[in-house]
């Protein structure tokens, strides 16, 4: 269906136009897009037109353009991301009134931790995790978490590929990695200080759903704040968020 | 670029098979959309197949589909309601955790209230809204004042169509309701009691930003409760909300 000479598909053009954005280019023009995208200009500006048409790009007095709402509202409506927030809010709610400190909700998502909800508290340590930012699996102690208790063909994929490091603490080892992920495993935490950067320490839990792993609930304290209060809290958050899971399940 | 025979682009047909998705049915076959979306068998199934390359759908392992996380990812991150939301978000945790009732985010959107962030707490009154859900301007108190102050043409336009009521409250008749709006722009908030549901009243102030109402702030009370309280919280979160806004943009 209406492929390109190169064979790629409308929906995957589209794709790359919506990638261009971010949350620190939020407005552009066609011609920018289009450059951004690799888009012949032509196709970008018939695409763009096509996009503000559906609702996806809305354009202002300027001609810029920006996401739509629209997509914003599709995204949200039916996504599943939405309803593992929902039923965790009120939990991390309670988890940052505690702590005062950052608190956030992350899933696999493509080889990384997407952070999809993040508190913040105004006095709270340094934190470069966004909303539906990114983190490396093995760096993030969300991320370490997850990649724990991924899949073992993922987990030896990764192990088996370069491990950069994002800060200080970061392991950067095969063996010191996995020896660190079955321990994660062992003791139902991960602890990772330095690891994104140096001031601080992320410490997190596992959430479960019909047994399996299905996210990371952290947060991210001073790098030699005392771990128990906040494992104490991540914990208690973590069990109601999986009874309220159950309990949606059986409405 | 892509057009089928009816005229209509990718982009709408994409749209269209996104809308087939929602809050109460995430899960779907390649058939079902195409039903729902009006797309010919053999045309869904190519998008979906598309959809899925993309990463906008996933398919489980009994080929039915959902919404891709990617999908809310690209929406999340290049988008004005996620900063929005960003800066208001510990604003209505404080209203919330002080009056103990739903507090809410809403925007102009395509001539409803969108409402973009919703925190509740469980034991408050009923309330139908969502995330991502919508209410007619006329109805929710966070529409009045998305109303009132809307651009004038935009306001005849909702003044001169049929005012659906949508609980026993719901002002319907059009020269009442353009006395409400002008009420609502002398005092700086909106009540609207059990014009949504009979059991509830809302109460709205505008958030502005440059000079411009941008948003709704709402709380959703008993019906008989007094709204002073409610009234002082909401004004309180949005200045502060505005004074974030502000902040952020001399950053």
């Amino acid at each position: 269906m209406a492929n390109s000479a190169s064979g790629e598909g409308v929906a995957e053009r589209i794709v790359r136009v919506l990638e261009t954005f971010g949350v620190d280019r939020t407005v552009q023009t066609a011609s920018e897009i289009g450059r951004r995208a690799g888009l012949p200009s032509s196709t970008a500006h018939r695409l763009v037109d096509e996009l503000v048409r559906a609702g996806i790009l809305e354009r202002d007095d300027e001609r810029r353009l920006r996401l739509g709402l629209r997509l914003w509202e599709l995204a949200q409506r039916g996504s599943t991301a939405l309803r593992l927030r929902q039923a965790a809010l009120p939990h991390m709610e309670r988890v940052q009134a505690e702590l005062r400190e950052h608190t956030q909700l992350a899933v696999l998502e493509r080889e990384e931790a997407l952070f999809l909800e993040r508190l913040s508290h105004p006095e709270a340590v340094s934190n470069i995790t966004r909303v539906a930012g990114r983190l490396p699996l093995h760096a993030s102690s969300s991320g370490l978490v997850l990649l724990a208790h991924a899949d073992p063909a993922l987990r030896e994929r990764v192990l088996g590929s370069p491990l950069r490091a994002v800060g200080p603490g970061t392991v950067t080892d095969a063996r010191a990695l996995r020896r660190l992920l079955g321990e994660i495993r062992r003791t139902g935490f991960a602890a990772a200080p330095g690891s994104i950067e140096a001031v601080s320490t992320g410490v997190a839990v596992p959430l479960r759903d019909r047994g399996s792993v299905i996210a990371a609930l952290s947060a991210v304290l001073p790098r030699d704040a005392p771990i128990a209060p906040a494992l104490r809290a991540l914990r208690e958050a973590a069990a109601g968020i999986e009874a309220g899971l159950r309990a949606a399940r059986e409405d």
